[in-house]
């Protein structure tokens, strides 16, 4: 098999064959664990389960070695006790598997024969030319062939494709951490590189950046291996996708704990600041702005500048998402008089940005009709860019009028959107947000996660146009 | 009648002879909503329709107007055309009714005719010793007699009693906006004044200062009306309660819309920025830290120092909320080497801070039992005055099993916790934030918010003791 990418990873992501070595008592958190999640995620691929102590799993054979494999194997799912992995590797090895995902811990994580134990495994696998990702990871995950290698409890079974690859050094960023399927975050790979033994960011961003699913990539970083080529490759990468990254160890305490929690320094921050800024990385400032703010990206065409409209159910909340517009690099659009004409025949309360179409509910026949007027209108101003659009939902009928009236939009509309719901039940809110991402809005818990995505997108849009007119 | 305080406060939050003066069409945002509303949540008093349209709405008999009704009447909830209001409160006056909440817009917010409508109300009342809040405005409400005056619908009929109370200038905070029993903020009151006609800021503050219900005081405030005594009354109630205000219009561009939104000006920003500052305010910076900050005040006991333990099921969020707490004056507390000893005992790789339990998970027999063993073991460390928790939440066993925990925690330890809990299915985050809240254990939607809400905590707690050594 030729190695297809520098680091393999084609032949992680694109798996059809994969080999599941650990146990397979029935619980969540062993290779039996993995084999539920890849059926429960539908893998279009084939599973061979390995462990010679037993005969069957989930109705499945179980081979004792991946020797006794007869068929090619393309990847291997390790999840057995830490000192026996060194033996599985060279199986693996011996059997010509060019690729393998160590879920297993207990290495340089935890002490120095840990450390050792890791880079026996490394020499094993190097002389082979197999690839590894891990140790202590819960693996990958495709969208595409529901190849999902996490080894506990989710709790559901469908991930939405899409165009946002999240890349991590810790396992939160997988389907028994996040609530992928409840927020419809639209995914197209996701990566936890564990201890990066051997595959790292550098890998993962080179082989994103050729990933056709791949529109933009997000990674947390607690250490860059070689930074000086992380950012040369991502300066390249990022006139092509953005680049979002979260890298905690802002503060020296922080520094310190990353240091006993990967084994790496982390690096002076302030270094990797302007770094980054440099090379039109973006950087976030927390977790949840980590999986909101991508999604932007995914779904939203490249914003031309950064003329903001706001249509809102609440004026407050207007006068709020101004405040976090300006703050991140937005201005509050200009309407133009002929705007403000069609908003004024709506309701001459309306002719106004923010257009607060709460205070003319009452007045009006159809809100959803109206909603989608005022929508429509302000952003085929031409001095408009892109909207903010503040929501209720509480009631099964707003939710569903809501929906449809942004399924019609989406044929009219291509400015980027942000979206915010508040309401009474979480229930509704949660109905209204999946249908939203369902069809290609970014929907956000934070109404200044909502205007901070906008934000971001016009600043790359504004370095992307840089670079291409130098 | 007396009036008790300045503003008449209490005769509005107690009320127990309650007239709704509007339409009682059966639709949400009329005098049936808000009938609707009072008995879903178990309105401990008595309510009076008023309309001489009517007969009859809900069981109840309406009468013709307030001068029908021979009891005594305490409130009257106004949501009638504009137009009508001064008729209406003329015969409240008549009455001898102290406390109106006008929920009619088409006042000041809308126009110049507006206006004067407005200041015709006010002079009648005036005249009549009749106290308004509004118009403009969902009223309020006092979790402790079910007391809900929000003509809108909400879907649920708890709003868990707590020592939250909320101010604002915004419908946003009632209970037709926000998810209250979703996520059992504590909550003693909420009052939203609308466009401020009589009844403001200063007045709430001063009610809520001596309310015993209330432990601290969040608002959320688009303009001041007299920013000098505010600030002066503001500086005495810190002294006993934290006030955290969230204040939008920092942009110019929002005070501009604020400006139009309320027909008042913002005012500088920075001057009220240092006011607040020197007075001891808390300033918010988002939505979401109005909604979620306070509750830490409401159950958790004052803090003595800053000095942060960290219990962790995820190392890496271990990491991030190192930085959120850096960020906010925390410090990652040194552990004591008995601490150290007797975390080691549980397990070796927890003899720190953070204590990433989440990495000895699987070889531990009863998690548990282990978590309840680590939380209680940092917090009785004399070096450390409070702790963030990071929990995992999917299996209903899962929640059970953790709400148990912190249920027998709370028995043996007293300093201050937030929590963060992450999942892969939101309803099993929601039921565990819930249970915890429940118990009085503020839990948060973001990891970043958990560290902020104890950094002001602390600073809270420095200045009030730098206050008391004065």
């Amino acid at each position: 098999m030729e190695l297809k990418t520098k680091g393999n990873l084609e032949t992680f992501f694109e798996a059809h064959k994969v080999a599941v070595i650990g146990s397979f008592k029935e619980e969540w958190t062993g290779g039996y664990g993995v084999i539920k999640n890849l059926l429960n995620f539908g893998f279009s691929g084939h599973i061979y389960p390995i462990n010679p102590s037993y005969s069957e799993v989930l109705g499945m054979t179980v081979y004792p070695t991946v020797n006794h494999v007869v068929d090619g194997i393309e990847l291997a799912i390790v999840i057995t006790p830490s000192q026996i992995v060194p033996t599985v590797i060279e199986q693996c090895a011996r059997k010509g598997i060019k690729a393998a995902i160590i879920v297993s811990d207990g290495f340089a994580e935890t002490s120095r024969e840990g450390a050792e134990l890791q880079q026996h495994v490394v020499s094993i696998a190097h002389d082979a030319g197999l690839r590894i990702i891990g140790p202590n990871t819960i693996g990958i995950t495709n969208t595409a062939t529901g190849l999902v290698t996490t080894p506990y409890f989710t709790g559901y079974n469908r991930i939405q494709r899409g165009a946002v690859a999240y890349a991590s050094q810790t396992g939160i960023v997988g389907a028994q951490a996040l609530p992928l399927e409840d927020h419809a975050y639209p995914i197209s790979k996701i990566c936890d590189f564990g201890n990066k033994c051997d595959i790292n960011e550098i890998d993962l961003l080179e082989y994103l950046a050729d990933d056709p699913e791949t529109k933009v990539i997000a990674m947390h970083l607690e250490d860059i291996k070689d930074s000086r080529r992380f950012i040369d490759i991502a300066r390249r990468v990022v006139a092509d996708k953005p680049i979002l990254i979260l890298k905690p160890g802002r503060s020296q305490a922080a520094a310190k704990a990353v240091a006993s929690h990967t084994g790496s320094l982390a690096g002076v921050d302030q270094i990797y600041d302007s770094a980054f800024r440099q090379a039109g990385i973006v950087r976030l400032d927390t977790w949840q702005e980590f999986l909101d703010i991508p999604k932007v990206f995914a779904s939203q065409q490249l914003l031309t500048d950064n003329r903001l409209a706001i249509v809102t159910v609440s004026g407050a909340a207007g006068i709020m998402a101004i405040d976090s517009a300006v703050d991140n690099g937005l201005t509050v659009a200009q309407l133009s008089s002929s705007t403000i004409d069609k908003l004024a025949k709506i309701s001459p309360r309306l002719a106004n940005n923010p257009a607060d179409i709460g205070q003319v509910a009452p007045f009006i026949d159809n809100f959803h009709q109206a909603l989608e007027s005022v929508i429509a209108t302000v952003l085929a101003d031409d001095g408009v860019d892109c909207a903010v659009l503040i929501l209720w939902a509480a009631l099964a009928a707003e939710v569903l009028g809501t929906s449809d009236v942004f399924r019609r939009l989406k044929q009219q509309v291509s400015k980027p959107m942000a979206i915010w719901i508040y309401g009474p039940k979480l229930s509704a809110k949660e109905e209204l947000t999946r249908q939203l991402e369902a069809i290609g809005l970014p929907t956000y818990l934070n109404l200044e996660t909502a205007a901070k995505a906008l934000g971001i997108a016009a600043s790359y849009a504004k370095f992307k146009s840089r670079l291409e007119h130098h």
